[in-house]
């Protein structure tokens, strides 16, 4: 059969509706009986591949998703940028940002909770990796708190891409990662809670 | 006129009523009529005193902002302290987190930017002020970028309370002012574009 020829542009396709339909319609929204009326495939056909709602929609973020692929150049300051450029990247059109938007806003919803922990699961794990590779290069301090140092830093550019609906332009990638690493390299370490 | 002599008290509920109906159905879904009607006071009574819807909601977010003293306590670390914490504590109820989710919500509305323009012209200000003592002090280099500084701070801060809904805690406050200010007194000074 042709179809099962195709079988990775199907589930492309498949992905690529669920994202954009996710930023359209949010995760309540979102129906997966039209994603498999506007991909030309059977509902079973989806369901075979993704047995729930939950797996479509995190599957097809986690496809659109900077930090698919995260960066390991050998260099922390290089690294951090990468992740930068491709959230930048991923919210240069209107349909990336309609996705992120739609990340921010469903937040509230607790039916999108489950999904959204193992989102973010996956993402601090691309940002700690980041921070390990440099504490093992001695390029930050063996106590660095990476998982703070990450959010100090990523929260910076999704607010200014999400909430304020700027652009991340290079120079303040460039500026936010400079400031990052000087205070990660400088701080002094905190007692650790109870000690 | 009772009304008369009561008119510090009538501003102040007026103000109230404005911002938790901010709070609840966001800029657009506000009514003049009926924040009169709850509050007790003619429409006229309102418009006299804030010509435009703007005028008021303006009002009303500096009446219950944080910002609306910045701190001055002859320490950068504490004053920014202090700031988060105005944050966390504006933050902390119901009402104070459904008006910062309000604002976030809001942005995307044409008719909500002049205002917040204002908003933030006054929160920028206060940020800016802190970074400018601190230089004058010699707590930070004079070519310190106090913009990218605060909005690196309160970006952190922002999203935790609004986007993320977790409450910040005062370990929180401490390691973010912390790793902020080692990098603000240590980054290398970037090239001024064009230069």
């Amino acid at each position: 059969m042709r179809l099962q020829g195709r079988s990775a542009e199907i589930v492309e396709l498949v992905l690529e509706n669920t994202a954009e339909e996710f930023g359209r319609s949010g995760y309540a929204g979102l129906r997966v009986d039209e994603i498999a009326a506007r991909s030309g495939v059977n509902k079973t056909t989806i369901y075979r591949r993704w047995p729930t709602k939950d797996d479509l929609v995190l599957a097809a973020l986690h496809w659109i998703s900077p930090y698919k692929h995260p960066p390991n150049t050998g260099s922390m300051r290089e690294d951090l940028l990468a992740m930068l450029r491709g959230m930048a990247e991923a919210a240069s059109t209107p349909k990336g940002l309609a996705i992120y938007r739609a990340i921010q806003i469903e937040r509230a919803q607790p039916a999108f909770e489950p999904l959204l922990a193992r989102l973010k699961v996956e993402l601090l794990a691309s940002r700690q990796a980041i921070f390990d590779r440099a504490m093992e290069r001695g390029e930050l301090p063996s106590w660095t708190d990476g998982a703070l140092v990450g959010e100090v830093c990523f929260a910076a550019a999704f607010l200014r891409i999400v909430t304020v609906g700027q652009k991340l332009d290079e120079s303040f990638m460039q500026a936010l990662v400079d400031l990052i690493i000087a205070g990660a390299k400088n701080v002094t370490p905190r007692p650790k809670d109870g000690a």
